[in-house]
């Protein structure tokens, strides 16, 4: 029986460890998180039990990092130095070029599978956790080809619930700061642009479900933003610029009176979005 | 027992009409649209005849333009004049100043006070009409001041279910732009922007909720809001050059990594808009 250690155990690492009991997974299930963490993850069926990083990684099967990127990128040299070498790494992060080269460049023999679940909600921690959290979405998995790892990790998503793909580290960034940081940038420019004009209460109070529906994302927190933004710069600015250039048009186009042409290329990829 | 002739029996219209029936107006409720609409509106029960045009104007109390805002200003000049000198006349349209405009310069003694209820739906049509449809939601009426018309219209937007509110046209069309404009404008933006891609249809196939929540005003059609741009064009455009400039801000900080000030302000408004 195999044994599965979660370093970082909030929403989306808690919500692992309850996927694969709920599919039937018998082995031990580990964490690695505050002793606080610890305990809400234990009696909500997350994990067995706490352990340190030390001994997670030299007992472990497979290693799920669901830290933050830039915590995840800190633990990489350790956990793969220590890490048995039949072991397989992986992690959630949500950019993937950055953990990819740090687990490249670390000492040691585990294989590492970089990941992302394309799963989330709006609040975090432990305490959110669910098994069916991947149920149905994508997870993203890292490699050039399907290797042993690769499948192994293809088999953990699917215990998951989830829907394993695979793509490179730089697909992956370049594809999600499209679907998931664009958005989101848009989201806080446009609240934080209505938050500026003196009438903002008013805005605020006449706000209907576009309004409400377009500043949901704004909600979220600048920390791990900040940490996506960094690692992956260069996408999150060209897309932003490709924005910046779509805007320009039609604000031309508003002024000129002949908005068809954008409203239609618009309900077009919106409808794409619609159809999966 | 007053009697109300919608004119333009879609949507709104024929909401208007279910919602007094279940209020239990016991007046008489006209309808001017196209056969086959009146046909389904009668069957719906959210008016009781069609009428033209003409014949509601001579006996009407309260006549309601819910058609698009072009259309609404090309019947108005024809209302104002044919409706009674005791008849209030109002109506639906997104923006009010060019509406209001128009009611003002036509001759006749009815008295116009525009209205704008801040409610809909994705689907369009009387087929989609609902009696609850404004309950709860705000009713934008405009005038400088609540004189006798006006606390008429309070009254037939309260018994509809909806809260009314008065500003001049000014002020709507100003807090309006801001509060609905803008997030459809940039929600077509992104969308449009996204559909550029070579890659757009990986994009489409890795949304999540964020990104589909962000393309859902992009569904909407080019031809309501082609009225709306035109008739508002001066306060979207403001609206659109704050967007660029918080954007073109907001691609400076994910370049320099110090997002935290713009993630903070639109966290705070985005709340704002929850706490209604």
């Amino acid at each position: 029986m195999r044994s599965v250690a979660i370093v970082g155990v909030g929403l989306i690492g808690g919500s692992f460890g309850l996927a694969l009991r709920k599919a039937g997974f018998r082995g031990e299930i580990t964490g690695v998180s505050s002793p606080a963490t610890i305990e809400k993850a234990v009696q909500a069926g997350a994990i067995d039990r706490g352990e340190s990083l030390e001994q997670a990684c030299v007992h472990a099967d497979l290693i799920l990092l669901a830290a933050p990127i830039a915590r995840i990128i800190e633990q990489l040299p350790r956990v793969m130095a220590l890490a048995r070498h039949d072991a397989i790494v992986t992690d959630a992060g949500s950019t993937k070029r950055a953990i990819c080269a740090a687990a490249a460049s670390a000492r040691g023999r585990a294989r590492f599978v970089g990941g992302h679940p394309m799963a989330g909600k709006e609040t975090r921690g432990v305490e959110s956790a669910e098994a069916s959290l991947f149920a149905g979405r994508p997870w993203i998995l890292c490699g050039a080809e399907r290797d042993d790892a690769v499948n192994a990790m293809f088999e953990w998503a699917e215990r998951a619930g989830a829907n394993p793909l695979l793509m490179t580290a730089e697909e992956h960034d370049r594809v999600i700061a499209a679907a998931s940081h664009l958005p989101q940038m848009v989201s806080t420019a446009l609240a934080a642009a209505l938050a500026r004009r003196p009438d903002a209460a008013a805005v605020a109070a006449n706000a209907g479900p576009g309004l409400t529906g377009m500043t949901r994302l704004a909600l979220s927190g600048a920390d791990i933003w900040q940490d996506i933004a960094s690692t992956n710069r260069d996408e999150i600015l060209g897309c932003l610029d490709a924005l910046g250039a779509e805007l320009a048009g039609l604000r031309q186009r508003v002024d000129a009176g002949t908005i068809a042409e954008p409203f239609a290329a618009a309900a077009g990829f919106a409808r794409k979005v619609r159809e999966r």
